[in-house]
């Protein structure tokens, strides 16, 4: 794959300064354009050999553009990223549509260094590789232009350059013990990277290999491709997805999931004063046993309107101390958020290690309200699936207990429910217009629900389906289960402690 | 994943019969439709718990629908299949466009077993389904409609399954020890597999999960499904597929790899005569080694009209017995290999282990003339690059010795044996107007190549590119090469017995 970029290529300093001017000018021009359009984020990952350029091109792309318009990422571990999954720090830094992003070390970087260092097996590499293409096939999914530089050098051009440094005085410094122990894996480096880029060269995202000797010739190259790559995407009027895909379907015999709930189940206010009182103290228990420092907790709430998610979200609070929790109240996406792939604004209030997330309605809006409403296309919901299923495997992957409840009621409950909202002063700021039109989808509602739990209920993040009629027994049943969740996560670290 | 489908769903006999007519005569409709557009090939792989109506299925949805347009395929290992690759027996078993291929135990079989069995840990069942995935997105992206139904029993039912089959003398001994073995391994076997179908859960082909217990539940539901997501393919126009990714660019320099290479090398005709006789020697030798019949060879020669890729052919063949090997001349794929992913072609002419095959030309017209001549859209050339790496690195995995050369010759030299070709009667035929045509998109071909080398000349399969000016250097490199490709398979194999 490096071939190319071993030839010695160079332009002249004439060449340069004739090309530069119109250069600039037309990426301002693109820069402009996107910003306008804000159909798409422009994400520009650097890569590649030391000191094949990688700083200067960013550094001089951004002299070229409009830097308002450009984030600069230098991506590393740092005491707050190594709080949370490791991709939560690449989400955080993503460039909303409209901007350009500039990541210098990425995603790619771990994997590689791990692997080169011999951290890493082949098998893991391979696994990273997986999760990257899944990762950048939803950013393109999502809109995104993603731009993949590698700047290489041979392994003469990395021995001459190191050895001029050293010979000039003035920048003998910059070469130090580290680089040249690093040449020595040149070798290894090179098979690494080859072999990653080559199993990450999609049709999306293709890597774009520069010889990075020449700086007028690097620059120019990396200045032409960026500027061709917005010209063109520009240029594209949105297309529909098409869908191959079967039509997912409601069960022939129309029996499904909550016909099998038992909607009956009551339990008395004593017994539910005395059960309340018992799990409140377990979780906070729990809560104070000094494992759970190691523990994440994110609890989502799902449910029909006024199916209950407040009272029993309330019930759990009640228990903890308030600087330990926070609750994410999901309503529509603000315009911030719209500007982002659509798990970027649940990416950024996932608690860090020892923290707990409530949240009161969550991601899996995409496959119901955005599914009933249609706010997005089939592909897109159908996509979220799988989507929803990686995110979680992060969580969880990083000791986050994740437990997630669909609080459920019957037609006739919800309705008695919204009368007694409306007779009662207090109570009527919570129904609305929008709550009676949803109810004249329940139907739909229903199907997507279903839907929902079959894809997404897995055995690292199970649904538990609460039978919400009697406010007793729902509250009951999920700081139950909520406890047990926790108590089996703590067990798990103390066999492994 | 599984929840839905231990609900107990079943229908009355009353239902199934007053519907079966109806949907019957929409399936043959269906696949009449099919055929006749002939734009898609349907898939359907069939897997699940045993006894959950996987052979029942297949049966019906043959006797329900037109039987000489289905093909039922049983995978599995046999003398023949060992000797390819693994995916080989799939390529192999693929339906072409307007026809259906059911496959009972697919490419999820072997990898859900071996894990199950204990015998493959769990980041190899991981890579297998980072492989199939890419193999369904290139089948999707093919056209195929993938249908993947997944026959569920819950554990209760599968023990009452067994032990009802007990009790009846007549159906005993369908009952074996094995049965009962494997019934063991159910929490194994289910935890495994919602893990695979969870991942292979993606938007173009996710998984259908059904509950098996009742027969008519199950047939009425994967028929009414089938005909809705056929019904549903055969409506949709195609939608030119929307290529995100930035353009591939000329080096601004316009300094290419073909710049590097010293095309004044030349051979005469007396050490020519030597060299050959060394070579065709050695190469001889080296096909008679006992330890070659692990291997399999595949060459592969493109290069530019008039560039000597038969003469060059002949020598390698002259040295061999023409039972060992094979040439596969490729040409203008034939209606039937229209009619399959583009690989297909390629895949039904792979040597078995021991055998060697000479493609003269090959797979990569899709990223030459194909790409040039716009046969095919950006986004398909575009994905091609990954899709052959990938198809190599399951050749290589397969010990495959994998040699690929371009022939190089000046746009001169071309000339010059064009001219020479139409003044010499037995080489006339050698002439036609395509390649006038071809040489004057040079420059369009040229570009072409380069992007091939970049893009697929990997550690694994290395291009070698042949300067071939000189009829007799560019026949010596040829076969020199092959000799050192071979002898270091045949050295690697040496140190691993």
């Amino acid at each position: 794959m490096f071939e190319s970029a071993e030839l010695g290529h160079k332009i002249t300093k004439a060449t340069y300064d004739a090309e530069v001017p119109a250069l600039r000018e037309a990426l301002l021009a693109a820069q402009f354009d996107l910003s306008q359009k804000g159909k798409s984020a422009v994400i520009i990952l650097v890569g590649g050999v030391d000191g094949a350029g990688k700083g200067e091109t960013v550094n001089l792309l951004n002299a070229w553009m409009d830097p308002r318009h450009i984030e600069v990422h230098v991506m590393g571990d740092t005491p707050e990223t190594l709080q949370y999954p490791h991709m939560w720090r690449y989400w955080r830094a993503l460039p909303p549509k409209g901007k350009i992003g500039m990541f210098f070390g990425s995603w790619y970087t771990p994997p590689i260094v791990q692997r080169v260092l011999g951290k890493s097996k082949l098998v893991e590499l391979n696994q990273c590789i997986h999760d990257i293409n899944q990762f950048e096939k939803m950013l393109t999914n999502e809109g995104a232009l993603i731009i993949k530089f590698w700047f290489h050098l041979s392994k003469e051009a990395q021995r001459v350059r190191l050895n001029n440094l050293e010979k000039d005085p003035k920048t003998r410094w910059r070469v130090t013990e580290l680089d040249w122990q690093r040449f020595k894996l040149y070798n290894k480096f090179r098979k690494v990277s080859e072999h990653t880029l080559r199993m990450t060269s999609t049709a999306e995202a293709p890597w774009i290999v520069i010889e990075g000797t020449d700086p007028r010739y690097r620059s120019l190259t990396a200045g032409r491709i960026l500027l061709q790559a917005m010209q063109k995407r520009m240029e594209q009027t949105e297309l529909a997805s098409l869908l191959v895909a079967p039509p997912l379907q409601v069960p022939i015999d129309h029996l499904d999931l909550f016909d099998r709930l038992d909607m009956a189940q009551t339990i008395n206010d004593k017994k539910f004063a005395k059960e309340l009182e018992k799990y409140q103290g377990k979780l906070n228990l729990l809560t104070r046993d000094p494992l759970f420092s190691q523990l994440s907790v994110i609890t989502v709430f799902e449910g029909a309107d006024a199916a209950g998610k407040g009272g029993a979200i309330r019930r759990i609070t009640g228990a903890l101390d308030a600087r330990h929790y926070r609750i994410v109240p999901v309503a529509a996406p603000t315009e911030e958020e719209r500007a982002q792939p659509y798990l970027w604004r649940f990416w950024r209030h996932i608690p860090a290690t020892s923290g707990m997330t409530i949240f009161d309605r969550s991601w899996y809006g995409r496959v119901l309200v955005e599914r009933v409403e249609k706010y997005c296309s089939e592909a897109d919901w159908m996509r979220a699936y799988s989507e929803i299923n990686d995110f979680e495997e992060q969580l969880v992957n990083h000791n986050t207990v994740l437990v997630k409840f669909w609080l459920t009621i019957s037609k006739e409950e919800q309705l008695r429910r919204f009368q007694e909202r409306e007779k009662i002063g207090f109570k009527r700021f919570k129904i609305t217009e929008e709550d009676w039109r949803n109810r004249e989808k329940w139907d739909d509602y229903e199907i997507a629900v279903c839907d929902m739990v079959d894809r997404t209920s897995t055995e690292i993040a199970p649904w538990t389906l609460v039978e919400a009629n009697d406010k007793n027994f729902a509250r009951i049943k999920v700081i139950k289960t909520l406890c047990q969740r926790i108590e089996t996560a703590l067990e798990k670290l103390k066999r492994q402690a």
